[in-house]
């Protein structure tokens, strides 16, 4: 057969209506490369148990019987599912009406920004956090409020007090354990936090399973038309290729999303696989202690060999300081560790893999250290407000 | 245990920070009831074989394995799959980088007009049409722009084109086969609009495996800046459920898509169970002929008891008139069978199902023939401009 050019092969994306925001533009994405070592999107490194990939199999077979139907628009068995689990990790009882879910926490903080935030109004953010919470009030026209924290990334909770105050924001994101720095922030600083807000208030949860502060949810009674706290089963479920995100609120925050969700948003087999990998919370979530030593593993020897190391209550590390963090990010990717530039001048950002992967870390990291790349001991930090970061 | 209001239930809707245009609206989306006869969604009747639910469990048992992973984020397996089945059905060589997919077609839409569409842009359709055209513009504060169609529901071309020059629209719809009328536009008249066009037109093809009409996949080439073309798996395919759609365009518009598209949107059990739903495409899409032939059938029956009955391309029957489409939409459902009020005044919809089905179908109908709540004959038609129709 001959090579044949598709249709329209010739046209370029400049010759199309696009808007105007978007061009120029470049697509967004960490590198999706084949390495031995993969440290760079903060997945749970530990393949799911036999168990689970049958019983996900099995459950998909029954659902999948029903293909030719639409699925649930609301997918309450799921939502039940999760609103149980949810009762058992905070110790908060919630029910279906409390949670909603969707395609990825992405899918759900999209629907969040439709329904409180968009053209018109804001959505503030501590800079540097989840670097999708800017691309996703982008692509809801909601205007971006980033505002710094403190130059060893904690919040101040007396300045962003203030900041709300003065910009009012009409969403704002707070990230718990912050990605990529890897902070909790405690109930008394949200309260805070919450008390100065007029807006929604978004605690992204993502990496809470990994952190010994107590989640948000416990104060979603006392805040109830503001709080919204947003979980996903990517991290410590071991369940990024599923795509599940969700969240817990008061029963109105859900009543709000139905009038922006898309319809079957989620599928049969999404629901049905989900429900399969809940049933084995207990095995799965099993990781999160051996992964939590594992960080305090790697943390007290990447300090060892004189990296700064800011202290981290998720499943990644960020580190340095390098004279050139793109640089260096390359020589680990040359030694087949691939870890990410989040776009924090001089630092990078580990993902605590399997004890054999972190050592290659260690490994490379230790011939790095030997080198000029690094200027550890540094105290002085560059800017620090902006980053690129990994969807979760 | 003592029963407990969860946190957060006595906050009403009112209470939140709703943007204002939300305020005052209801969820949208058909009565998932379950009776007996349901024709309501235009699924495909027929459940998918042993040999592909099985296909679907083992490919996801495989997937599975790799759950802890973020998915391939631009599907490029799934998509390559998609190119060579539209290759096929369409005659029109395509590859992976004429193809898009989400879940969903409503998402292939909603990314469409956040590149396309969007604050201070407007869409055009011609309606009665796919009731979630306008909401997704409302969705991503697009002006919507609906424009009649003919008393009888076809689209009046030379109209069409000058409406289209004095409007100008930066999306234009025209879903062919049309929802829920029925009728297909063929390529003669797909020019004058494209033509007419300056900004994006979206051919909704999500019927066109019941229509005899060549798909606009054969105009890419000549219109490779403006013509993109929307697909679904839900209806021909039977894979409602699944929550695959898909559209084939110039691989520039395919390159505007990644600009706005959520990282990672497709999970590895849709791509999975999408490719092998694909691999059973003859034996699912054997139904169609059946389908056909089952419409042509209902359709005869249902002039001859008097009805009015738009001629339909697709797998379902716009029919009436009825003195009050509600009430008689309460009759069908009351004798267990369940079809659409899509807001047509004196017109209801009813989904082709299995042949037993359609003989429900015509059961009640031949009844309610003899009742006064139809008005059969009458050549008058109300206006047509507004409908409220599921799903695809």
């Amino acid at each position: 057969m001959k090579s044949k050019t598709v249709p329209g092969a010739g046209t370029s994306i400049d010759e199309l209506p696009l808007r105007e925001n978007l061009r120029g533009q470049s697509a967004y994405g960490a590198p999706q490369l084949t390495v031995p070592v993969q440290l760079n999107t903060n997945e749970n490194p530990h393949p799911p148990s036999e168990a689970l990939v049958a019983d996900v199999a099995e459950a998909v077979r029954e659902a999948a019987r029903n293909l030719h139907r639409y699925p649930d628009r609301d997918a309450v068995a799921l939502r039940t599912d999760l609103a149980a689990y949810l009762t058992l990790q905070t110790g908060v009882a919630l029910d279906v009406s409390n949670v909603w879910a969707a395609n990825g926490s992405n899918e759900v903080l999209q629907q969040l920004l439709q329904a409180f935030g968009g053209p018109g109004r804001s959505a503030m953010g501590f800079v540097p956090s989840y670097s999708m919470h800017p691309i996703l009030a982008s692509g809801t026209q909601t205007e971006w409020l980033p505002t710094p924290r403190r130059a060893d990334f904690t919040l101040d909770v007396d300045r962003a007090a203030e900041l709300i105050a003065e910009h009012d924001p009409d969403v704002l994101f707070v990230t718990s354990p912050n990605n990529p720095t890897g902070h909790s922030i405690g109930l008394d600083d949200l309260r805070r936090v919450l008390d100065a807000a007029r807006g929604i208030v978004i605690v992204d949860e993502a990496y809470a399973e990994f952190s010994s502060v107590p989640s948000a949810v416990a104060l979603i009674e006392q805040y109830p038309a503001k709080l919204v706290v947003s979980r996903t089963m990517s991290k410590a479920f071991a369940f990024a290729g599923g795509r599940l995100g969700y969240l817990a609120a008061a029963p109105a925050v859900i009543e709000a999303l139905l009038l922006v969700r898309l319809p079957y948003h989620l599928s049969v087999v999404t629901q049905a696989a989900a429900r399969a990998a809940l049933r084995h919370a207990d095995e799965t979530l099993g990781s999160v202690h051996e992964l939590a030593a594992q960080r305090d593993r790697v943390s007290a020897r990447l300090s060892e060999l004189g990296f700064s190391v800011v202290p981290s209550d998720a499943n990644f590390i960020l580190f340095g300081r390098f004279t050139d963090a793109a640089a260096t990010w390359q020589c680990y990717l040359d030694e087949g560790v691939l870890i990410r530039d989040v776009g924090i001048e001089g630092h990078l950002r580990a993902t605590i893999g399997l004890a054999a992967e972190n050592d290659e870390l260690l490994r490379v990291s230790a011939a790095l250290a030997a080198t000029e790349l690094t200027e550890h001991g540094s105290a002085e930090r560059g800017s620090a407000n902006t980053t690129s970061e990994e969807r979760q």
